[in-house]
């Protein structure tokens, strides 16, 4: 495993917040949403706080360069609901030359759902490792390490 | 985190091998399959692997029995494409009371792509914790240890 | 064909407006927004409308109603791209006492990109079909007929 | 409209059929399969249908050529569940410069669950119209016009 961080369940912990509403057609036979919407919540919001930090995806993948998902962890602790309002927090970990770590705590009326951790690379077109943009160096880092 | 499964790269340590072939609806605009494709490939295999055990997911069901995903580790080593003949190799770990372990490889041409573990818990159709079934007493358990 | 609307160009033509953005996940290697997508983001604007209604899904669910689609068409005039600002278009059309219809425009930056219908019946919970519920009576009917 | 189809419910009507088996992840909270799920399923039977006509999909597309599609139309008469046993019928009908129309029958033990037709529109990596492969000049046509 590459993934070094531990996410917290303190939203204090975290530096960037993305509300999400859980939609029916990611619901399952369980009455709850199935567990693959979550990575696809963690992008969302990823790329709602690249927005935010003044560095939409669109305009880094214009640049040049995708970010890779190299590892995905998540741990359901309590069930997502359709039409749940969520908070996905968001907080930016370990940092090098050509991979970065996101930690999460997805909420629900303040009480913790979902944590989860990302780690990922910066990629060429072509699927290369090559380094992260330059703005990185000025994110600040919020996501605890183990 | 509750996964000790450390997943191995080579085939012969698992015990079950399902075929999946990535769907054009899964790729995304970088070309490959989305790492939240995987998920679904994994469950797949999970499915088919209890229906070969003589247990189909559908009759666990029947019988009050769900198996909530708790935590979800992956490993994206190489990507997924379109129609890729993969092979999910699947096997067994830890075994408890009430939750169990898989451990997975994915491979194309007997390369491996991508590793994984899922964690499960029994529950019942109201989503609480109970016994798994007894069935899985009988499973082998092949998944290796970390 | 149950369906007998004929959306209309003109997003005058609807009563309702919800804003949508394309995640990453749903574009795919075309480097546009799947075409099954759509349908998701039609359920997005439809769940929204019901809410800004009064009568959110979850409480129409609770009554112990859901709106099965019974028949859905859609026409992909220009692609939907990665993170566009896309307006769902929403207006209800032919209403019977099981059924209603729906008809969609999706635009982005007032360019008309997609049309779509949906046909809906109202069933309980075991599928069987049964009358809509009353606040249907009250809704405006907005998209015109073919 | 540009589709012209309409789909039979006899499965002699089709010239190719293609098997799915419904996912877990493809249920809703209504315990069925979600509606969305089927233009995935088309287009899976569309791929397989062009591998057996001998050419498939990632060559048409290694070509420079994209099947966009233009239209979806879907009846859902009856529903899937996970684990069914599905037989996608596909047909090929009006066949023009550019474009292909295909029907659909989904059945389950024999039984017609949906119909279904899509448009296709051949494009170039640009997304501008261009003409069909010359392939599609021999390929039989078996789907009924209206």
């Amino acid at each position: 495993m590459r993934l070094t961080l531990e996410p917290s369940l303190d939203p204090a912990d975290y530096s960037f917040a993305h509300s999400i509403r859980p939609r029916f057609a990611e619901t399952d036979a369980m009455g709850i949403i199935h567990h693959s919407a979550y990575a696809v919540y963690l992008e969302e919001a990823r790329v709602a706080y690249l927005t935010a930090m003044g560095h939409p995806y669109r305009e880094v993948r214009s640049g040049g360069v995708d970010f890779a998902v190299l590892e995905l962890f998540v741990a359901y602790r309590l069930p997502l609901r359709f039409d749940d309002g969520v908070t996905v927090h968001l907080g930016l970990g370990e940092v090098t030359r050509a991979t970065f770590q996101l930690a999460y705590l997805l909420s629900v009326d303040g009480v913790a759902h979902t944590t989860a951790v990302t780690v990922h690379g910066a990629v060429d077109h072509e699927g290369r490792a090559t380094r992260l943009p330059r703005f990185f160096r000025d994110l600040p880092i919020s996501g605890r390490r183990e």
